[in-house]
């Protein structure tokens, strides 16, 4: 079977059998990507700027990393300052989606970067920065970039979204699929493959990229074969927006558009060597507590990629942390429960974030206030301790081409309770309440989005929500 | 009749009759506000930072005025400095709206700001920026706020917009709409009116503030009495979402996310000290071109008001400005076509604008390809010198507190073509559609909501689009 990942077969006009895990092993062998660590002040092409400490490319391009100061006064943690990316281009993350026979297959790339943890990952059709597709760093032209520029097809999702607030500046992406018609053959690297197989392949560990989580979840409801019953057949049922729900659309909106005018929080950008609480040594920016992340320098020699080398500081979190929804059946309707979430990178002040997200080693030091709720519920369920069901249990890595092996436990735990009932920070929404939200910018953040794919994933029933090696027909170039 | 305003009956259990420009006029002789222009260096309580030229107040409270360097590669204008308000805090604007006999009607405040043209205009129930709310000026509380910050009622609307992306620094506030049940006492200044009548208000010059104005466009259509036909029927009916559109609404946020990430523009605050092109002499800062707007100082000399007297800075616009919605049924259903404008103030670079919106006289001194499309078709079918139907044309002001006499006239066209088919800046709505992005944040920028109260006001029929001085049941405090 190894052979055939790259024969003519599927190249050709007949959807072939493919291992997914057999590819992006081939891919990895292919393009092989070495990562060195550097220290941030020996990286070439980067500079540390005199006068600020803000570490830059000679080009101007990319992205910063600068310094962050945030206010909030009344909270347990009332002020800080951090280390923060600055990017505020937007780039592009988009899929190809097209239909034979009424089967929805999507063009993915088998795309490796340097901070990943396990080589390549099945990664969206484009993920290209304005750097990348104005040719900022001289590399080759973005493939079926012309597909979303100016759509070529008919669009299926097509919105502007943030990414980790915690880590960027006011970092957002536009998240596109389109669905075209016409015969678009897959280039060396991509392949056309099931939407389904996509689904199940996010129940393995590091298999699907960030990028590819979070374009999928904006992805309406797609119809295929129906699950059956039990929990999967549930959440196929409650992506029907003529469904009920808890509370009405209009009444999440003012929840969230309270939390947003009634939170204070000021962030500004601050030169970067005004940060206090981190020291910059040994080559690398950490906080002096070992906590949150290090800003470490990289060196990648890589083949088979835009360039073949190139340096870049990265942002390392320190330990793997956990995002989960609670979900609940109301009415037969499945139910997530978000929480309004302040992060100083967002655009919008607030947005609604998973029941837990947390790297729980980061709260040690802080009073028990600042502990979020239902971290220690989820533990338990996990553990066995707790009634609640768990549906999903994976650890995914986030972008690898800014974070280093940052990795979090994605997990969905149903439960039969409400265990916040009335708390005035989260809100049960019904599933295709968050598909609404999702045609919209900046409602869900990328955690959420990451696990609402996972979430919607598990619809396509439990064959595919295992890490099995079963292999299933892959769309070829040729297809019709 | 001009007793009946302030008599017991007004204030009684029966609805009374009022005439609100008398009641506007009474207010005005109540509560006297003397307007003197001062030099900037002179503002008791402001100063100008030594480093940055920028002023602020001594308290670090309301706003600051900056400079603000933009950067949009490729346009005629391809990068200016200007002075722009920053305010970062988010005010509330709310209106209470109460239903009598199936009768809507809105408590309204007669308020006086130092910008207003022409004395007191019907604004919102509620106007209260945080510092008026957490009374960093000292103030008196603010009435009725506590049916906003925690609602209680029935929310009707909720949702943050923004505010003038060329004179404000991503300003937004929240605008909400709440429906109670219970007697609400109207207090010394307010008046509960009938929804319609506030309408009506809208076609009578710098009657009806820009809070007002905004407030009513996130308010979804209201049961009352419906037109019978002619242009009136057709807006009611074209409100409601069962109508069909000349484009889905997934095709229109596609093409402003488009928009969102391809607009090229980055603006940055910069010390007001470092804008180039104005200059500041006489106590005040002007373009050197005298075009645009002046930064003047004032000194507010208030009876009746939260404070008896205060010193600010205003942004004093150069000439009336022009706004103007082409619309035209499509299918029966009337559109109005919108543009994608990009202004620095925005939170994500791209609005939804009016047709036309622009002061014509800013555009004399640049090319023709920087005049905006349709001015000319506009003022030609003004002066009845092009087929159009005018169906709206009032003079309405901007926010009076912080602007100084600043008019723009709205206009609304009916036309029964498409002067721009295909122009990729432009697309045609239909109402309901305009409705149901109203629900969320930052799709319809300030002028673009102004008016679409107006046009929502011409669907309550032409007895209430003239500027009559007919008398109205006025609902009085004691409603049941």
């Amino acid at each position: 079977m190894t052979a055939s990942a790259t024969d003519d077969r599927t190249r050709g006009e007949e959807p072939a059998i493919i291992d997914v895990h057999d590819w992006l092993q081939e891919v990895a062998g292919h393009t092989s990507m070495e990562v060195t660590r550097l220290p941030l002040e020996e990286l070439p092409g980067w500079r540390t700027d005199p006068a600020t400490g803000n570490l830059r490319h000679d080009s101007g391009g990319f992205f910063t990393v600068e310094g962050l100061d945030v206010r909030r006064p009344g909270e347990p943690v009332p002020a800080w300052t951090q280390p923060i990316i600055n990017q505020p281009e937007t780039g592009i993350l988009g899929i190809l989606l097209k239909r034979v026979d009424g089967v929805p297959y999507v063009l993915m790339q088998a795309k490796n970067e340097p901070g990943n943890p396990d080589g390549p990952q099945v990664s969206p059709t484009v993920q290209a920065t304005r750097s990348n597709y104005t040719r900022v760093h001289q590399g080759r032209a973005v493939p079926y970039l012309e597909f979303f520029r100016e759509p070529r097809g008919r669009v299926l999702a097509d919105t502007r979204q943030s990414e980790q607030g915690a880590w960027f500046y006011r970092k957002r992406n536009r998240n596109m699929v389109v669905e075209v018609a016409e015969r678009v053959p897959a280039a060396e690297g991509f392949r056309w493959l099931p939407l389904a197989r996509v689904y199940g392949l996010l129940a393995v560990p590091d298999r699907v990229n960030m990028d590819a989580r979070t374009v999928l979840s904006c992805l309406p409801p797609q119809r295929g074969a129906e699950p059956a019953g039990g929990f999967a057949a549930a959440v196929a049922r409650s992506r029907d927006a003529s469904r009920g729900a808890r509370h009405e659309l209009g009444e999440i909106l003012s929840w969230l558009s309270g939390a947003r005018s009634t939170a204070d929080v000021r962030a500004a950008l601050v030169p970067l060597d005004r940060v206090r609480g981190w020291r910059r040594s040994g080559g690398r920016i950490s906080h002096e507590s070992g906590r949150f992340f290090d800003v470490i320098g990289v060196r990648v020699e890589a083949r088979g990629r835009e360039v073949s080398g190139w340096s870049q500081p990265m942002l390392a979190p320190v330990g793997t942390g956990l995002v989960a929804f609670l979900v609940r059946r109301i009415g037969g309707v499945v139910h997530a429960l978000v929480r309004a979430r302040v992060d100083p990178g967002y655009t919008d002040v607030v947005e609604l974030a998973p029941t837990v997200q947390c790297t729980p080693g980061n709260y040690d030091h802080l009073p028990p206030a600042a502990r979020p709720p239902l971290v220690d519920l989820v533990v338990d369920t996990l553990a066995g301790a707790a009634p609640g069901r768990v549906r999903f249990d994976t650890v995914l890595s986030e972008e690898g081409g800014r974070f280093h092996h940052a990795r979090n436990r994605y997990v969905v735990v149903e439960t039969d309770d409400d265990p916040l009932p009335g708390h005035p920070g989260f809100r049960w929404l019904a599933l295709h309440q968050i598909d609404e939200l999702l045609r919209h910018s900046y409602y869900l953040n990328v955690e959420a989005r990451s696990l609402t794919a996972c979430l919607h994933g598990l619809a396509h029933g439990p064959a595919y929500g295992v890490p099995s090696r079963a292999r299933v027909p892959l769309l070829t170039a040729g297809a019709r």
